[in-house]
């Protein structure tokens, strides 16, 4: 399906969605951020083949994004454990969830909730701006060429796009 | 590879990840949201064969993701608008974003910017609390058992677990 490696375009959603953008991926790095963190318990949780589970956790730890270390050594057994890298994933994985609670939940209310230790309630992520902390949105943002953008595979159109567009 | 549906799954980021978890879906709705909204133009941005988008789009629309209307009555020519599901889908974007920034930049930096419109400045998004406003992270957030959640498949470690959560 992919003709060009997602790795090659010049857009970071792509260089993200090329490692994220797989269904079981995301469901992994849901669990190991929630605390299941060992292969036994990912593959019962997930219901996954055992082959599927190691291929995506090899990946996951050859990118940087987890890292498998011992808990025991008699027998030996290792788990998982997200770096810096993985932990970032952590606002995509809010994205995803308040967007499926949004559109996709039950009848019932939504599977989960987000409980914020530091104030004490269930609560949803909103992306806010850096600087002013103001909600972002579609409407009140727009999209600048950066330093490393270029016109190529999968960015053919936008790159000139982006480039014809002067900030106000 | 997927035994069971992911839509069948009592977690929201299972739910969201069926449509959204798909690389080209993901530039697909990257490009509708800047501004590139015709067939035409999202064939020639991103590369990909017209039946493998054609197959996206129409996957999109049938979600209520994206609405299909017509641009030019002579000759009769159609063009893509995100529904309002659609552009709430822009946080999920803001966040891959951020991370492939952050983690596959090229060296000569980020290759597009997001500009705020309303403070006038380059940013990045911050997942907020919803009601302090303070940063969520993995470390400062639990996960709780929601009224639509359930132990099944792709929860059958995660529901008991979360629900024998007791909160703060």
């Amino acid at each position: 399906m992919t003709r060009i490696p997602l790795t090659d375009v010049a857009c970071s959603i792509a260089r993200a969605t090329d490692l994220f953008g797989d269904a079981w991926t995301a469901l992994i790095m849901r669990d190991v951020l929630t605390g299941i963190t060992r292969f036994e318990d990912l593959a019962r949780d997930l219901g996954i083949s055992r082959k599927v589970l190691a291929a995506r956790l090899a990946r996951l730890v050859e990118e940087d994004v987890l890292v498998r270390e011992p808990y025991q050594r008699h027998p030996p057994r290792d788990h998982y454990r997200a770096t810096d890298k993985g932990k970032e994933l952590y606002p995509v994985l809010l994205a995803l969830m308040n967007w499926g609670d949004r559109w996709y939940a039950d009848p019932a209310g939504p599977p989960a909730r987000v409980h914020h230790l530091a104030c004490g309630r269930d609560t949803t992520a909103v992306p806010a701006c850096a600087h002013c902390g103001e909600p972002l949105t579609v409407d009140n943002t727009t999209q600048l060429p950066g330093p490393g953008g270029r016109t190529g595979p999968g960015t053919h159109v936008l790159g000139p796009l982006l480039a014809a567009r002067i900030p106000d």
